[in-house]
């Protein structure tokens, strides 16, 4: 029996829609059939996960275990989450459910290590990732270097993620507030960037960058291709 | 209690991410919370509908009923293919369940009227359709002109979407095929053209082409969207 992804998405829409879109970009087929079965429940009602990591948000727990149930119910075999910020969660969630999550974060930090071998990451990502230690966990179980953003830079990062990319705002009205946190954290040392919030790599499609980077989404498309036993494409 | 959609998708993989990503983009939505919960089962392993409907391919409907049961499980208020040939088989499905389908081809055929009134209609689409008379009827229901394709063209057709654009060929080696049928057909009379199969509108963006056409899966889309009660973008 092929097995299948549900993935728990919603958070933010557009970044589960881009998730899905490279599960089936990386997926070596030639037809519909040869593709892997995808249950998705694009779930926007769940609270923000940032505003309840730092305090003061609704808890996001009830809502998302309530789309867990529904993958559940679909048989979905693995558990995806388009939303780094929501892997706080994802240990409660684990204890809800036999069918295993696999870790973006973990997909990613394996990924740095593969890609730029020795070199230093910039960790972008949302106030409550970084609050959360989850990349700088990550990071340290795989051995990589990493630098995080100073506080300008979070507010900077917030702005593109929130006001820009979820609010579909045109892109060049966040571009000069997002070079500065990559110019800055470059010049700090940075060799490469881990777009640590799924907005970031639809930021940076969207404004034509081509730093070097690892896209969690991408490496966690890759994992769960892996996890289903189809193959990879290139 | 808002309204969800339910994506009875995978007809093709690709075509089911653009119908997603267009619900998304449709929606006039200042964060993720002001989305639409979608559900979505991308389910490849439903057979080729074109293939069952010419005679002799193996039946899709139970596979499709299976997606249709997974569905409702989660709740989805309304049901949408993003696959025009699938909708062959719409009122047996519809007779299977309660949840109200949104047919694809009758948003299309009202599309028509209202952006090119009194033009003729070029139907591009797969030979399963074409056979059904599915678009035929849609169009008189609407007293839409239309032309169809002719023998030749109904093979380039069927090549740029399953030799292309389902098989994830280089858009370069269908370009020729398609023009020759947009210019074939524009040459007896059509004044744009119905991009009659999911897989099209993909085939028209990776081309680059900007011909006067009125794309179903964008007008599924905002169907949907009306259907939920959701504000419409622009």
């Amino acid at each position: 029996m092929k097995k299948t992804i549900g993935i728990l998405g919603g958070m933010g829409p557009l970044a589960t829609a881009d998730l899905f879109q490279k599960i089936i970009a990386l997926t070596a087929a030639g037809s519909d059939n040869e593709h892997i079965r995808v249950y998705i429940d694009s779930n926007a009602s769940i609270p923000d996960r940032t505003a309840a990591i730092l305090g003061g948000g609704p808890d996001p727990l009830p809502a998302m275990r309530d789309s867990l149930r529904k993958l559940e119910a679909c048989g979905a075999d693995c558990i995806i989450m388009p939303c780094n910020t929501a892997h706080y969660f994802l240990p409660r969630l684990q204890g809800l459910t036999d069918i295993p999550f696999l870790s973006m974060l973990e997909a990613a930090a394996v990924a740095c290590r593969a890609k730029f071998p020795g070199g230093t990451a910039a960790v972008l990502a949302t106030r409550g990732t970084l609050a959360s230690g989850l990349y700088q966990a990550a990071l340290e179980g795989e051995s990589v270097p990493y630098l995080l953003p100073e506080e300008g830079e979070r507010d900077a990062l917030m702005e593109v993620i929130y006001g820009g990319v979820k609010a579909g705002a045109p892109p060049e009205r966040y571009r000069a507030a997002f070079l500065s946190v990559l110019e800055g954290m470059a010049g700090r040392g940075a060799g490469y960037f881990i777009l640590g919030c799924t907005e970031l790599p639809l930021a940076f499609r969207l404004l034509g960058l081509t730093r070097p980077s690892v896209d969690p989404t991408e490496e966690l498309a890759r994992a769960a291709i892996r996890f289903c036993g189809y193959p990879l494409k290139g």
